[in-house]
């Protein structure tokens, strides 16, 4: 299923979409050593239109200036404040099966913003193991660790047909967004913030278009 | 990045998701043992709209009979033909670390439709292993690879850096569809369908969202 189905957010997850990815290419830049960029060379690097990343810019008082561009450290400190990323949002990922576990561990969640700081099973046998530098913890505690921990988003990678109640526990415990992965539609609480994903559907989405080609 | 700015197709998108829902929803009842089902009774169990649903249904020819509704075997099939999926489509998977590994592993990608056929990696230290039933292949085999198991998708699973090249690869090499789970911009070649998903940029709408609701 679509995430904007789920959450009715397009325009402003359009837009979103474009200030992460902005982020990142800058970041990339920041990476190399290049403190300095312009909107056209942005552009040129990462198939993007320049018009349109100084119209995004200035939304936030940002305008490059002439001949020099932007400034690149300035610029991230911006883009981070506006999408909230230079708070931590602690994570905690519930269903220690393959995907959860490479989840947990995918470098790409441990960071200053990021940061997994619970993993939970409800198998016994999985409580106790180790997942890099945590221990996974029975399921039954979620409303002890979110408290204790502060954890604001819960990541769901259980089996479809345990979703929803897993799904419910976080909320009750006091989780504040969650990002599943589980293949199933899963019947919301109002308010509270949720994406969901699932490759399935995308696989699916590429089958068709391949069908489409040779029709 | 969104995979709405990498390939504009917004509205065809939609609809696909929600047949895709559809049938995993019909399957789920099949598993169950049910046989027929209404537009009403599929709307109500999966918080979906009973209009809308016989709209789409309709549109391949689908009318469900009052008081009994739809035949669920045959709504799955028509279903399934009509998004390609009565086909097999072997996937190959690049990048074998942990996230290619679990997703090389994930069983939702394998059964009658999408089955991985290979992993590769181009660390000569992976080359050799086993994941799953699969033994890792060096990426320079790639071609003889894509010939020889009639390869239709490749997932994209290597660090952001190397993604691109490994993409032109895939392409250059007869791949016919891309799923990227690298966060990284590529340049698409025009026509080949891909997709890709980045979970950190829904960490950071969840983010986002989470500010809003606190300012």
């Amino acid at each position: 299923m679509s995430e904007r189905e789920i959450y009715a957010l397009d325009v402003s997850s359009l837009i979103l979409n474009r200030l992460s990815l902005y982020l990142r290419c800058l970041r990339a830049l920041q990476e190399e050593g290049i403190h300095r960029v312009s909107s056209q060379q942005l552009a040129d690097q990462f198939q993007l239109s320049a018009p349109l990343i100084r119209k995004d810019f200035a939304q936030f008082g940002e305008f490059g200036i002439r001949g020099t561009g932007y400034d690149i450290g300035h610029l991230i400190e911006r883009l981070q404040s506006a999408l909230g990323l230079d708070q931590q949002h602690p994570l905690l990922v519930v269903g220690m099966g393959r995907l959860g576990t490479a989840l947990a561990r995918y470098l790409g969640f441990n960071d200053a913003t990021f940061r997994v700081v619970a993993v939970l099973d409800n198998d016994p046998a999985k409580v106790g193991q180790e997942v890099g530098d945590l221990t996974i913890r029975h399921t039954e505690e979620i409303e002890e660790i979110v408290r204790e921990l502060g954890v604001e988003i819960g990541v769901l990678t259980v089996p479809a047909d345990a979703a929803q109640a897993v799904y419910d526990g976080l909320v009750d415990a006091g989780v504040q967004a969650v990002l599943n992965f589980a293949p199933v539609r899963l019947q919301l609480r109002p308010g509270l913030p949720s994406k969901s994903v699932d490759f399935r559907t995308h696989l699916e989405e590429l089958a068709y278009l391949l069908l489409s080609k040779e029709g």
